[in-house]
């Protein structure tokens, strides 16, 4: 079977579940970006520059499984690089293609624009291999082995491939597989994964107070709902990572709560703390997961169950695969009786009885606000603290990025989120330092008549670097704009309706519209806070920071 | 005498010009950015993304010689690391400072968030070091010496370099030298000197019919007046290439005009393949700089001045530094009376007789309206392809960065220029998808009521890639936003006149309010041309371009 090299890969994306192709078209995958005119499957969707179009890929993958992004040589590549090692440290599968110049110019070292004009295509490559899993350049006799082996790898390991498509060669034609790619998932050494289960059933008798620990893993790697059977059939309570916010049902009596070391409420550090059997799952035990490194779990406690492998109270089991793992404990298991339950922690959200207007107010009527099966957006800052606090309904689902933290990253993710899910209602929080790194893609969010409800947080600056040092320092001030009126700026189409609330009966009138069910418009909500306002957690947090960040010598605010 | 780590290295940037420093706080430099409010010396200023900060310290390098900006670990550096790059491949000083954890997290393999969480701290180091010619991470121990060498090494090269500043160092007192730093020129070696000064004076005889041909080297190592004064006094005519449009006075009988190869206008062209001795300064013979290689200078007629070494004929001479080579040559040189000018060619922008308003029209405009002294950026595509046909008053000058080529480049370094030289008058001709990728950076212009005059070319897309490919392809339309609101939109103060311009009524009205001598405010001209309204040398080259990327197999436009 003989098909175009560009059209086979195109092919093969389609095949893995990838509808949308983000991106910006560029003189070097311009060949490309034509093919996908030709197919039908797979639509490209032009961002406004390549670090959206990272993001966009990123957020696709969220819902997709897998997601993908164009760029062009050299320029495109390294402005989207930041993406690519967001998706990394995320565990997000996506792909990247890049258009690479001709490679008869490749060939010779040609002195080409987008290059630093030393003859050297090779660097680009080494940048992206810090932050992608493969990586590969294409040529016409090894694409048909090339681009199945980053498929492959990037699913298997969750994270981002980078693949150089010269520009020369999509047109070519080339003899190709006529079965479709199936996505291997691997398999387990029987003996391991029997000896696993065995110790599994042991360790987690009623006695050790078992309990669940979740981080994003669990969801990347498909378990969240062998977990749930198997915490349901053994009445275990579960609690996740800050990472790992929103990825299993909040509304069970099973949930505990977000733990995080000594950040966490105390029902939750408790329950994690006085167990002698935690069960993690995918761990990353980062500063801003345990509240600064205070987790307290030893491993002679820990039962980690990781992508491949296992490790009991510190002794390894290599070859264990959390998939086949858990899959098969879950049809297995039997109920039991005994309780090993934890009471359940309150509504963490944060209560106020102050009737003025604050971001505390603001998150209670969120609460309220929120319907199962929302897909929430929070970025970095209050937006985050703020969000992840909220307690979900069934089957909502939560998405940020604070392991890698890179600011402005939502706005771009909600769109290929979206994309990827048009009739589920999004939501998005976002301060305004954030979406001022990011703010163009609104652009291509309203050019696709989405309907997202954006809360754009307004405090004037970036609080959470206030909280952490600069309190009132005009580096951490950010220009205002007239934040409302960016969606009738930014499309020329009337697909938004903008709010600004800055009072109770201002968030109640947005929200009212927001909630309408007949409504065929984006929502776009300024809402004013004071510069300072934040959770209180947050303002501990911060403080701790400064300490951990500027040693001894350092500077502190005032208040510190 | 002692001094506080951050403060040594706001004064060593002081001392070697720089004024302002450009980025985005985050948690690993505060403690850095809070030094620069207790030294008056270097003031910070917020950009909205790390890549503009990259891009507006390019601008502000090329008026001031070098350029700083800062950023935070990780997310922040990889962001920027696309303006990096650029600044490489175009000879731009630039320093990059990045805030790092604090060293004993680093050291400790710590598993914070900016990170891989694999305890991985060299992995950024290695991607900027693909783009910089010196990297190095401080501690009180090595300060003095490592701040010094990177200095010294981004000046001799012109050429960005990369220095980690650990946030918990910044305020460490460390012993300093109390005397400037002094930027060292390399000298030559007198014999090899004296040998080229004579072969050059043997080379360039009357009978050799000699011409400079000029790339931006000539600019970034301060020979421009030099050659200036060698070619009035030999009565050598000059070129130069497109990466040197507008560093040299094209005001004068002696300028010949832009030389690409068979892209030139033929009295260029002829002028250089004519000679018998072209003096070569700094070239560099790119795709985009010699019409896809179509030049014709072979080594028996070059004289290839360099930044360190010269070649004559082929022949290499190490060690003949050029700013020491050139300087000594306008020193020493008498007037000869022989002249071997070549007959000047005509004004180069294109004429139109047609009176509906089109790119021609406006150029022609732009010709009359630019003045002695302006600083002008032109960003990739149509409006470089315009711009570049200017003929330049007397002290005006020219940026872009056509080598690199990133779209979105030019609207941050405008910024950074107009920072450094606020009276001068600033024009910036950019494209409406350039002008997406980075139109944050309009707030700062405005936020420090900076007044430049930014023409939009509005055409509804890539026009350049169109000409290229997809002459209608959907992947090549940008969203059309309503640009002429965006200043009162991204700023609240009144700091700029928006104007929508569609013919040569509005065009004049628009140009009267920019010309005013009283103006206080920037000006935002929104000009709308149709699509595939461009240049008939650039729909020459972009077919041109077609054939070299996509080869005998790849897509054409039909008019190809």
């Amino acid at each position: 079977m003989q098909m175009q090299l560009g059209q086979f890969l195109l092919r093969r994306l389609q095949e893995v579940g990838i509808e949308h192709l983000f991106g910006v078209p560029g003189d070097f995958n311009l060949s490309f970006l034509e093919q996908t005119l030709q197919l039908s499957s797979v639509k490209f969707i032009n961002n406004c520059n390549e670090l959206n179009a990272a993001y966009a890929a990123d957020g696709y993958a969220r819902c997709k499984g897998l997601g993908a992004f164009v760029t062009t040589w050299g320029v495109g590549d390294l402005s989207a690089l930041n993406g690519l090692a967001g998706a990394y440290a995320e565990n997000i599968p996506v792909i990247h293609i890049s258009g690479l110049p001709p490679l008869h110019a490749v060939n010779d070292r040609a002195l080409l624009h987008h290059t630093l004009v030393d003859g050297d295509y090779d660097n680009i490559g080494r940048c992206v291999a810090e932050f992608t899993v493969a990586q590969t350049r294409l040529t016409p006799a090894n694409a048909v082995i090339e681009i199945d082996r980053l498929l492959q790898s990037c699913w298997l390991e969750r994270r981002p491939v980078h693949l150089q498509l010269p520009s020369d060669i999509t047109h070519i034609m080339i003899e190709v597989p006529a079965e479709p790619l199936t996505l291997i998932e691997p398999k387990s050494d029987p003996q391991q994964l029997a000896h696993v289960i065995s110790r599994l059933k042991r360790e987690w008798q009623p006695e050790n107070r078992p309990v669940f620990l979740l981080d994003n893993d669990a969801l990347r790697f498909g378990v969240v709902d062998f977990i749930k059977i198997i915490a349901e059939k053994l009445n275990i309570s579960y609690a996740v990572l800050p990472s790992a916010k929103g990825i299993i049902l909040e509304d069970s009596p099973l949930y505990l709560g977000v733990y995080a070391g000594q950040a966490s409420l105390p029902e939750v550090s408790n329950a994690v703390h006085q167990s002698h059997c935690v069960i993690g799952v995918g761990l990353r035990l980062t500063d801003c997961n345990t509240g600064l490194f205070s987790q307290r779990i030893d491993d002679a406690r820990l039962v980690a169950l990781r992508r491949f492998d296992v490790a009991i109270n510190g002794a390894q089991f290599p070859g264990v695969m959390l998939k086949e793992l858990l899959g098969k404990l879950a049809a297995q298991l039997t109920e039991r009786e005994a309780d090993t339950r934890i009471s359940q922690s309150p509504l963490p959200v944060s209560h106020t009885n102050d009737p003025s207007f604050s971001q505390a107010y603001f998150w209670q009527a969120i609460q309220r606000f929120i319907q199962p099966e929302d897909i929430i957006f929070g970025e970095a800052g209050t937006a985050h603290s703020g969000a992840s606090n909220l307690r979900l309904p069934a089957g909502a689902r939560y998405h940020s990025q604070i392991i890698w933290g890179s600011i402005g990253f939502t706005l771009p993710a909600l769109l290929g989120s979206q994309i990827a899910q048009p009739a589920q209602r999004h939501l998005l929080f976002i301060g305004d330092g954030s979406l001022q790194l990011t703010v163009q893609e609104l652009s291509t969010l309203l050019q696709h008549q989405l309907t997202p409800i954006i809360f754009l947080i307004n405090n004037r600056g970036y609080t959470i670097e206030r909280l952490i040092l600069g309190e009132s320092s005009p580096y951490n001030d950010v220009n205002e704009w007239h934040y409302a009126q960016l969606p009738s700026v930014l499309d020329k189409g009337d697909n938004a309706l903008s709010f600004i609330v800055d009072d109770i009966p201002s968030l109640d009138q947005a929200l009212q519209a927001a909630a309408d069910p007949n409504r065929d418009k984006a929502i776009f909500i300024e809402i004013r806070f004071s510069p300072l306002d934040a959770p209180p957690q947050l303002k501990q947090f911060a403080k701790r920071f400064a300490e951990y960040d500027y040693g001894n010598s350092g500077p502190r605010n005032p208040n510190h």
